[in-house]
């Protein structure tokens, strides 16, 4: 309910700045019993860890976790989890020349603005460093899910870099893996590395879209009318640092369609209703028909480019400001495990809040 | 926290089905001392009201809403703000032979599979009727808006209408009244009546886009991390009937932008800091920056058409489905004045929120 | 979360003014296919019903209760159910010589002082009739526990008038019904009799203890550590009109023992542990233990008597007062039923929540 | 909203059991700007901590708060404060035995048989040792309201230990930091002392009760209906471990009185109203009259002492159990401090949600 914390059952608390000596995410609400240790979490961590490639920030940050409560030998007691990770490479010198100058398209401004404050430490709490206690608390919610719905599965990946977006026939999700911006298009991501490597080597930035599919989502999930399954996973994308808009299923695209071309007509498959079509998202009315639920977002372009721009400083003067130092050309690609550990916290809060009011498995049977 | 209501310390619980006796919104955490009448909160209703003209449903609703409490002698006492529109045209003949089918894009499957009822009387509780208690909400949130921040104009407009978009060098403010489609470019309108008549008549249906946006809001608002001022206005246009993707400022667009075009510069003005652009939508790490707040959702056409799609019943059989009565070419239209009552209510919520946590005024001087 | 809602899933909003149109609750968060009719839920209204006999208030209220949503051929359908209560008798010309006064005892100084609203109307939204839309919501709970915990009984009963406790040797449940006071010692009842006419001739008041039982109760009920069974029962109870003190199980009392004749000793019976005693009221932890839940509150004396007093007028001057009209010599008679209705809704809450976060039944098996 | 969360505006979420690696609490909503060290911090970590004396338990803690996040500079930033305690003197060993067996009075048994995980280190989450995070949280809201209300000053003590009560004719504010049970009467004090020790070396315990008085509380302080001052307040003390009872001004004893004798009768002083008593404990209608707030709670004896008593196992065979190790014969002791920090965060609480629905200072004037 107050502002650094997500979620209805399942409640997720981040914690911490960019240069802080540590930040972290407390976890309330996880159910009793889930296998959960510091290592399982860790490999999501490492998939968002900067640093990993020429194409995102040089910062150097382990990004260890440590899990500081509410796990006992091994498993979730139901009390709040504590997931602390130190923060390692804090270089605050590099930052230290533009304690006086806002940075345009930044935070600085507008937390100076609102609190009076100037933690001019890379952003303080604005920065995308938040994000790494949100990969943390995913990976609890992603092993709660694995013990409550073990056929789900969450997967994030990017649709467009810049203007280039995939071919949708070359969509394949065993790629997904296999190159640095989590593509299941080969032949985009091999266009996108020299594109990306150009605008590196220039000092730009782009802003790209990403798209996160959940498989396996049970039939019932959601909370009409003010937490509506798509309205959740709006707010936890949105919330993303960066985002500027969110879409579900057919997106900005349904404003173009009649309603014959976005009907998702219904028919009897083996297992329950089945549909012809997935224009909705794998959501009605705010609920999950258990087809995929699919959620895309756009990240706009890093405004820490290596062209000057005008700004003023605290004292009102103008100002002419270039970001040096590690940045990332396209803070899209860290967006996508963020982005998967969002889905799985909403996935993990709905079935908690359904089995909550409504009991276990959906009510009304079909046939 | 519950499942119909939403805000932080201004909270509204709408309650009520399309075709009960009533419906409305309980309104709690307005401030004391606000000048609130039913006459001007019919206004807005009047706004929203279907049956105006042949582009919206024909359904006859006066929608006359009678404030139960919380209101004493012209204002408001503090205490919670009870609204409730009586349902006059309830029809539920109309909707009989629909009890046993599911319409394909809406909301009937999954209601019935989430919690075993089938309240088949034109939606029950997610038909779009829900919305006219938004409305009498936002009616409330804009007087408290206008007792505290008078300049504050809150304008919601449509800017496309399925694959036609208004064109931006007409942009009229003085338009937005004068046309059935709440549109500021005068010719778009035009052709959109003959447009949408065309579509009426052969019983189809096509989506749109609107845009919402606030003048004159205060610096500040918005509460990092998790009810940014973009997190939840996200939140409250997607939780819309139809909505399946939202924006802010750039939106889906700014993923194809480079940093260097992205960019809002930074310059002082005679009233403070002042940008070279608004690619932002007026918020910078969820906290307004003073400019214009700018958010656009597209409206998915509506499921009810004039042609016969295949569907199923509650027993599994498959069967043909075609929804006669009266219904919405366009809802967009109608999406207008509800997406203005939102943006209204998360604008007044954040005012309290910043007044609560920070004090009345930006803290953090410039200049 | 706001200031006029109670519950963490099963959320209760209520509404209304001593002498507006109408009062009532927003009930969200009731699980679907509950059996609830309006003839059900007013025979709770008409337990707490003023004007029944000579020892509470001539107001003459039928207290109907109107279902306006959520319920749909006798279910509740899982949408927010919302409950009108009309005011029939608002002689609101009686209170309109206290308009100037503040009442000592009463709400009346503080709402001005907080809020700059004087609703000299009986109290506005401070007054005891606020109790009846609890006693509306507390009957949804009831029929909710009614379908998922059969066994459950909950039952209010007076143990002290004045100074005047009962004698727990003579207490027999089946007497509750039987007596002006709900108290289960028919020889108090008769005593008290003559007691509280005494007090009312002389237009005096008196306070009271009240007890509420919940027998029945499931094992693991409560939410440690903000929101055990204890805390929210603490302040469901203090949240009532005039209670100035909760106690569970031993209570205050508690303080005076040593650990030896406090503790509850725990043996192995044929449906699981048994305990030797219940000084803990059936609760370890925040948690239930299947025991009794014992709740204890003490209302105080009204404060609307007929001896005059000092007070001050809104402009400062110094005044008399006297309270004339009608009035309960010992509101702690009407507390009874509010008080059953809080028990049912926070066990409802907690079944749900416990439902929610950890599944049916408890998990940790003994034997 | 959910478990380990505490607060509306200012909102606190502890973590962390007695026997892991650390406990803390997540400070959330904290205005920024306030003075604020870890040395403030420790001055009431160590009025709390354990060992001091020979009344309270030998456990070794140094009790050092590490402040991780949200605060720069000495001030805070408006973002989370995390607040870390390592635990030092984990001895778990010294509870090995009893990992089987059901110590009777404590959450041993409910937390096993709610969530099917049995933390045997000394409680865990359940253990008092939780208070430690209260009072860190506790110090961060007393250096905000000696930011915001200066003259507020927040005082516990006991009133009663076992059955023996204080002379409040010999209460005196000095002399309640000179005793080791921070009593008002030094008398009382050494009485206690004597009557403890030979408790102490018996092996046995007893209950206490401690009140709170907050003395400079801003007038109209209190969110009505269900988030009224005392209701907030008693929720706190109820949730502190061992409390059974809570009671406000006069508590239980207005039970017995009548109107005329529980009156506060209302006179126009320099500063504004005055009452010629305090029989409401200095709240009205849930809303703060400006006199003293007073809070009194009674904490049972601690479970474990050394005389043996029967219980049962985890597979349900009959045992015998006895408490050794270090353990408090007085818990009450330890619970001032964190009655305090309690006290302090609902007055920030409700100061904020008074700022954020009102704005600042009463709204209506008197005189």
């Amino acid at each position: 309910m107050s502002f650094n914390t997500f979620g209805h059952l399942f409640r997720v608390t981040t914690w911490g700045e960019s240069h802080g000596p540590a930040l972290g995410a407390t976890v309330d609400g996880c159910p009793p019993g889930v296998p959960i240790t510091e290592e399982a979490l860790q490999v999501w961590l490492d998939k968002r860890k900067p640093g990993q490639n020429k194409f995102t920030t040089q910062r150097r940050e382990p990004d260890a976790v440590e899990i500081l409560s509410g796990v006992f030998e091994g498993q979730s007691t139901g009390s709040p989890i504590q997931l602390m990770i130190r923060n390692a490479d804090q270089r605050s010198k590099d930052y230290g020349d533009i304690a006086e100058k806002f940075r345009p398209g930044h935070a600085d401004i507008t937390y100076w603005q609102k609190y009076g404050i100037r933690d001019y430490r890379g952003g303080g709490r604005s920065s995308a460093r938040e994000t790494a206690a949100r990969v943390a608390a995913g990976g609890v919610a992603r092993a709660a899910l694995g013990a409550l719905v073990p056929d789900l599965r969450i997967t994030g990946y990017m649709t467009q870099m810049g203007p280039h977006g995939i071919d949708r026939a070359r969509f394949d999700w065993e790629q997904i893996d296999q190159n640095p911006f989590w593509t299941p298009d080969a032949a985009a991501a091999e266009d996108w590395a020299a594109y990306l490597d150009g605008l590196r080597k220039a000092g730009s930035s782009v802003g790209a879209v990403i798209e996160v599919t959940a498989r396996g989502v049970p039939v019932g999930l959601g909370a009409p009318i003010y937490a509506k399954l798509d309205t959740d996973l709006a707010a936890a994308m949105m919330s993303i640092n960066a985002v500027k808009a969110v879409e579900i299923g057919e997106g900005m695209a349904a404003a173009s369609l009649t309603g014959e071309a976005n009907a998702d007509e219904i028919f009897m498959g083996g297992d329950g209703p089945e549909y012809s079509s997935n224009h909705a998202g794998g959501i009605l009315g705010g609920i999950s028909t258990g087809q995929d639920v699919v959620v895309r977002f756009a990240v706009k372009p890093t405004s820490s480019i290596l062209t000057t721009r005008q700004t003023i400083t605290k004292s009102g003067a103008p100002a002419e400001i270039i970001t040096k130092g590690r940045h990332d050309p396209c803070v899209g690609i860290r967006a996508v495990p963020v982005a998967e550990a969002m889905m799985a916290c909403v996935l993990l809060d709905h079935l908690l809040l359904h089995r909550g009011q409504v009991g276990d498995g959906p009510r009304g049977a079909i046939g």
